[in-house]
């Protein structure tokens, strides 16, 4: 998580305050993980990323500041959806990331969730996240349209997608079952029948307007 | 949610300990309800339960006591999973179920996943309530298994409704996207052809193996 330390002089304009930032948000990832947002303070982070207090207060102000941005920052890390040439591997590919991220022990993905049911702010910026994380995974569809792997003109992507991972969400954060090893490519697998029977097929006026 | 006032002399043994309990749960729901369970507190739920404050420690001992005893509280209940005569009819009815519990502002099925992630016993005691209600599910499997509805000779029950479910739950609670009125329906309709297709056929060993 921590990036190697940087003993070069700043010279483009924001090296420093992005290092800061660097140094900071590893602080909280690592706080998160290890006692979850309840144990989270303003103190803690600083003292973790060796910055000044009062830098802390002025650039995130409160916990749900720094919850915010750890979200924020976790969307602009260059994360790219599997690309393995089928739908069915694509999705089971996703589905084993996210099963890692949701078993791994303490997991960061899990306290996220965690907060996000606490602070509206930090809830607002997940939905955000995955959102954005959806909508980088239709190409995942895009490309099963395109290989003919799917059936009509236009499928609904962001449901296809949803019916994949929903059950390693619920089985893991709500039903707290413990981890299948079997279950990313089962899940995957049953989308892909479902979408191919035209579960997520739009017809008519919807595939007019749908973008 | 209020019970009537029981106006009547105790006569069955418990008699006085039940309508505690169930001014005291009464209590929990509401307080949960209106206030999460961040607002929960020993003195808030003895004031409007109008119980003395050392009979519920006594009883319930701390709040995590009071979440334990009211999740238990909510498999108590008589719920039957719904019977329409197919299986995209049950689990439809099933999901509308769970859309308006999760919709619902404010919402004690929300508070109750909420109290979960911040509180191990809380979270033990909704692993058995969804475990229990998954369960008592099965049986609209077994009806549309009878009916000829799926094919193979043995469906996992639980797949198959964690498929049709999950969606919901995933769309509400984590991505919080606005409740769309189609997506029971919807949800169900992918399950029931993703069955249909044999995603949750169970074959070979596991079939011999399976309760």
């Amino acid at each position: 998580m921590t990036d190697p330390p940087d003993t070069t002089p700043d010279r483009r304009p924001g090296g420093r305050t992005a290092r800061v930032r660097a140094q900071v948000l590893d602080a909280v990832r690592a706080e998160l993980t290890e006692g979850g947002h309840e144990g989270l303070t303003m103190e803690g982070v600083a003292t973790r990323a060796g910055v000044h207090r009062a830098t802390v207060y002025r650039r995130w102000r409160d916990v749900g500041g720094l919850l915010v941005d750890v979200i924020d920052a976790a969307g602009e890390t260059d994360w790219q959806p599997p690309d393995t040439g089928s739908l069915r591997g694509d999705l089971t590919a996703l589905n084993r990331e996210i099963q890692e991220s949701l078993v791994a022990r303490p997991s960061f993905a899990v306290a996220l969730m965690a907060a996000s049911f606490h602070s509206e702010q930090a809830a607002r910026a997940q939905t955000r996240l995955w959102a954005d994380r959806y909508a980088q995974c239709e190409v995942i569809v895009e490309r099963a349209a395109g290989r003919g792997e799917l059936p009509g003109r236009h499928t609904d992507a962001r449901s296809l997608l949803i019916t994949a991972t929903a059950p390693l969400y619920h089985r893991l954060m709500l039903l707290r079952v413990d981890p299948d090893p079997r279950l990313p490519e089962r899940a995957a697998e049953a989308a892909v029948l479902a979408a191919t029977a035209g579960a997520f097929t739009v017809h008519g006026e919807s595939e007019v307007r749908s973008p």
